[in-house]
């Protein structure tokens, strides 16, 4: 059973009452929702709790970690970011949800900026899939609907993503790569545009199917991490 | 279950006393042999048959397609191509083995020459992992040693692949791109390049490994074809 | 002095007023005066002409081939195509533009249908540069405003591009991938979707900064085509 | 003109008497002597000048940064690293060279550990060119043979490069990807393995010849660096 770590900031739903209203639970447990029903073993840990909730134990138990972060990604010790590091490059997936690319490790995994415009506008946005092989768009169709969803327009500043798996359209003229996969040492990486936390995305059955998908996509395979190092010939 | 069609072009078989005393049961034999005990429903079919094995309802049966040929590429039919090449695109995953690189379907599903260096030395090779978090690698470590291999060398005139997967080394001074991932369509492909016809790759273990983790990757997913043509617009 | 030739159909201009009337010598003039201007030694071809104006020494002088083509793709003789892909294969840059996704020396080496959705609503267009460091989008900035172009809609069945380039925003609410480049062999190829034939986006002055860009790019190297076949052992 | 800096550790040729042998004017000595001899303006700095050398004004002025360093990685200032970042960010090339993989700068763009497998085992080495299209192995044909280099073996824990250039071959049984390309915001970057401090790699014409190349290729585009932020619409 894939055993699931969703990481959320959990600022916003203590101050801000559209926030609250939207997600009682938090983001982290709206997302364990529909995690658990799916069949995964889903635990949630957020930035206040010792260590952010993400001890070594934690880590090194979590086959995939979700991360959802915003306004206090500073706050978020870079202790921490090195062992999430460590874990991803040793093969734990990572699923970065919306804000979180402004995140300390994303931007660590991508060696990028990872900035991008912006704006609330109260809008619709469509999110087109582009790559329909992927497992990641399995039963999802041509596009999801979103009723309200914050603009990310391009330049999305990121490495030319391993595959590019949904491109999203605003109405006000901008586009966005909102959903990327990304390798990096033995880990799975992917990055998914919606989830502002004043907005139901969440509770959208497409967008939930997406981060389902994703996660089975994300999580080890059983090889070890390479040998690095001084290596003897394998010829004589 | 996943239902496999395994092509052989079995000549080699039939006329060859190496071939045959490699591969008594024919190269797609051997191959039906692990994959049924990998528990995959695993049929063949081979070039001389009625429309080589590939009926219609062959190929609207068919998960993953296998391909094997050689020496007779020219002898499958432009009308059996065209059909396999409509259902790769319609989502059927594709793996092609070693000499098949040279078949009218990867080719075609190319668009290059697919053309490559080669030459039987009786010399063994070394499959490198170059892409540890790939599903397609998962349990083989860091590279598959085999006894002997036919060298194939770049330039290997193929498009960048969407993901590469395998490195060969070969004693005498060459390096393939030995595992190549591509989307075409709804479908999944991989080549694969182990497997000369009077060698035992396809009892090694690790190779059987490498395929049967190759049939659980190409399996379509179940998104339609995406609709093309004239398009009513979805605002007002 | 790089040596262009500009294949255009040549079809719509004869027969359709608004056509005539937005590109009066043909649309492969009016690439041709802006690329004559821009310091290349551009020359003509057209369906209609001997071989469609690509005969063998045409070909053989041709560093980079424009193509321009829309109704009349089933008119292009298997045999000129089978030459132009070699010519690709051998070095030749291919620009492809518009309409062009269709065409058969586009299919041939993609390898996928090449099909998308369509609409002409006589509505503006917005192509976002995804590419700021590549020397295809040198000096365009961050976007290209089309007064008018045709709606071209995500799934673009292609191959995943090498580099995304540009992503196209239509008003109605689609998304296309406007602007990709593929290496085939020793050849290079970019794909650009503005230039419908009623519109006038070969005089705006960003798509022709971008044609211009594109065809320094796609240029040959000099590197010979790979050896391919029997090789001998390097070491001994 | 384009402006070059070529930074070297430049610490082995000072206590080395092989080193010395090799490279008497330091291997910035010799990559500036080839390069400017290819008409670029090129400058060095090394690690123990006053900020290594990289002033604020030398990284204003320099087009593409050549990056060699070994024993002392962990002597580069965070400050310099992280002005070096943004410089290659906003667009300036970065050629990073040999042991240079395990710079903090490389690690930083990556977001890998950047390790690998290496021996010395005075053998010599082939470079095998995978991408003939490519205008960074223009005029190097299918491989560069070196008498002697260092071996260093896959797997090379970086992100999959955007393009891969070459594949490098050693006796003693290892693959490499040992030509790579990455763009990383508005800059490009290029990874290339020959060039250990007691061989002669850097006298080969052909390596000689793929860094100039190389850096023609990286040098910046009059792109301004993307608008990132609150973005107005641009629809009304």
């Amino acid at each position: 059973m894939t055993k699931i770590t969703i990481w959320n900031e959990f600022r916003h739903e203590k101050t801000d009452a559209a926030v609250q209203a939207m997600y009682p639970e938090g983001i982290h447990g709206q997302l364990a929702k529909f995690l658990t029903a799916a069949g995964f073993d889903a635990t949630t840990a957020t930035l206040d709790e010792p260590e952010h909730g993400l001890t070594d134990e934690v880590l090194a138990n979590t086959d995939v970690l979700l991360w959802w972060g915003h306004m206090a990604h500073e706050e978020v010790s870079d202790e921490v970011v090195e062992k999430v590091h460590q874990r991803v490059l040793a093969g734990m997936g990572l699923i970065v949800l919306h804000s979180g690319h402004f995140s300390k490790i994303f931007k660590k995994l991508m060696g990028t900026s990872c900035d991008l415009k912006w704006r609330e506008d109260e809008s619709h946005a469509r999110v087109w899939n582009v790559n329909p092989s992927h497992p990641i768009t399995a039963g999802i169709g041509e596009f999801i609907d979103l009723e309200k969803e914050e603009m990310y327009g391009e330049h999305f500043d990121i490495p030319a993503p391993d595959e590019l798996i949904f491109i999203s359209w605003f109405p006000n003229g901008e586009v966005f790569r909102s959903g990327c996969t990304f390798a990096r040492g033995n880990g799975k990486i992917f990055y998914f545009q919606p989830g502002h936390e004043t907005y139901n995305s969440y509770y959208n059955e497409k967008v939930q199917q997406v981060i389902i998908n994703a996660v089975n996509w994300a999580k080890p395979t059983d090889n070890l991490r390479p040998y690095y190092g001084h290596f003897q010939p394998l010829e004589k």
